[in-house]
């Protein structure tokens, strides 16, 4: 557990990756009682520097050691690099907020949106971890929905951005963008095929079973945050040439009957939700309104007349932030008010 | 009826939009047997030509006899000048293929994708509807598996390109993608939010219900097509920034049991379907590859273990050819083959 002070000692492993870099404006802008703040990065980083409170802080690459004195470590380097160093800063007494998929499913790990299942927190070893950008947003608004009316089948389609994968893929969209306004040839170097006007059905590796990690994830991940073995997920997750916040097109169905007005009502009152919606205004969420916002925005929300209790919606949410980023800071955040 | 000779007067209404002109080429490719082609536009385009079989073919504008020796009418001018004009064409003894809403839900007019209902052109009173786009190319997927193992229930979420709304649409996406590349202000006159790097949620206009037209069209023209009204479709339609080709991604019930083996084995024995789904070789259709192809890609064919008789698949088509001026060459191909 954490120890009660009043400042902490913060490291952001992975800090000039996409996700790195907004839990360091994310520190700042929330004002977390950081009493120093340690950047890691890989060698290729070092010489680096990154501003934070109008100070220009060093890159420093990681070490058996560089844990040490280190209270809160929020991670986001990967899954190979977080399998090799949350161990350590962990032993090292400090408590890791992960980001990669390496620790999600450990029964020994808590996977943690604050929103739905704080509690979780209180049984964690040192490890937390963050759940899957894509998984994060539905459940903030699915928890609620799920208490009210108990949740049996969901079906989602996601509509995700390319800082999903990463600044290399921000860039690549970019240049293929700009290649084919020019007439140029178009190369791919982080997807399979051209995401420039295009969408492909494809993110993370495909499995046995014909699904992607990514749609798994969304179908566990889900499971283990609300608690709940019998709530059935099924996914199609999908990739799309926007750059920053992921939409995603949900049906749901429910134990109990819910009207379009008490999902409106339920979701209204629920934290870090947004209810936007008013079709007839043109008002629903879409990502370029939603990029840097803390909640989750839902729209579209009507009864799915096909089943008894249906309902179909569209969330929208910044991927880098509650996705990712922001989840992480507030689970630090957690920790501090349980100290 | 039409009648039987070798070769007929054929008109295109609209001729100068963007499946206008996808007809006339269509024609061309096809050898459809044409003893004239007569181009109509409205009288914006007066003085335009437009090139078929080596020629340059003035565009006319309509008036009370111009369709009068005309055959056959294939109509792409939106449904208030179809509401107008194809009865006028009707009468003057020329059967209209008309790819407006106007006519589709008219009980007196048949609905056809040719795959699926042919034999609906039988009972035409000279105007026969093309349907939606979003509706053909998910109809020529789910009549097979239908008469396979009778559907129960769709869940669909569309991708759909910027073509489908015409021209002006092109244009707005190509335009607004080069104003960001050049930090210059967006503007919006097509859609009512910007397209270009960001996806929206609202195609056609919203009802009393909080769907769209559009999404209303695809459960309302299913059933019409295959003819029968127990399949229950329930459809998110979202545009998004890509030019041409629509996707969907579908989620189905059947009565019955299919293996994604039997769902791989149906769709590749089915008219004007591939199947094309080898994820582990990063295969699975995308819209830049479908673009300009007569049929419907099928892929990421997998079961959905959430419920009993569940199947997931992802299909994408040409939503200029199939979804619009093919389908309808294809409605005059076969009214010549009844002839």
């Amino acid at each position: 557990m954490l120890k009660k002070k009043g400042k902490y000692i913060t490291a952001v492993v992975g800090a000039t990756g996409a996700v790195g870099n907004e839990m360091v404006k994310t520190l700042e802008e929330r004002a977390f009682p950081i009493e120093k703040l340690r950047l890691f990065a890989s060698e290729r980083s070092e010489g680096k520097r990154i501003e934070f409170r109008e100070m220009m802080i060093p890159v420093e690459t990681l070490n058996e050691k560089c844990f040490e004195g280190v209270d809160i470590a929020l991670f986001s380097a990967g899954a190979e690099r977080s399998k090799t160093w949350a161990p350590v800063a962990a032993r090292s007494g400090c408590v890791v907020v992960d980001n990669s998929s390496q620790w999600r499913m450990d029964p020994e790990v808590p996977l943690v949106v604050p929103e739905v299942n704080a509690h979780d927190l209180k049984w964690h070893k040192g490890i937390i971890a963050n759940p899957n950008c894509s998984t994060i947003q539905m459940v903030v608004v699915l928890k609620p929905l799920h208490d009210a009316a108990r949740l049996k089948r969901v079906v989602v389609t996601t509509f995700q951005s390319v800082s999903g994968t990463g600044q290399k893929a921000i860039d690549e969209l970019m240049r293929q963008t700009a290649d084919i306004l020019n007439f140029k040839e178009v190369t791919c170097k982080v997807y399979p095929y051209q995401i420039a006007f295009n969408v492909l059905p494809h993110i993370d590796t495909f499995l046995e079973n014909g699904y992607t990690k990514e749609e798994m994830k969304m179908v566990n991940e889900t499971k283990k945050i609300i608690g709940d073995e019998a709530i059935r997920v099924t996914a199609t997750t999908v990739r799309v040439p926007v750059f920053r916040c992921h939409s995603e097109s949900l049906n749901i169905e429910t134990e109990k009957k819910l009207t379009q007005d008490e999902v409106r009502a339920i979701l209204s009152a629920a934290p870090g939700v947004i209810v936007y919606d008013a079709p007839g205004k043109n008002i629903y969420p879409i990502p370029i309104d939603v990029a840097g916002r803390d909640e989750t925005y839902v729209g579209r929300i009507r009864e799915d007349e096909t089943i008894e209790n249906g309902i179909n919606m569209w969330i929208v949410a910044d991927n880098l932030r509650k996705g990712a980023a922001l989840n992480a800071v507030q689970i630090a955040e957690k920790l501090i008010e349980m100290a």
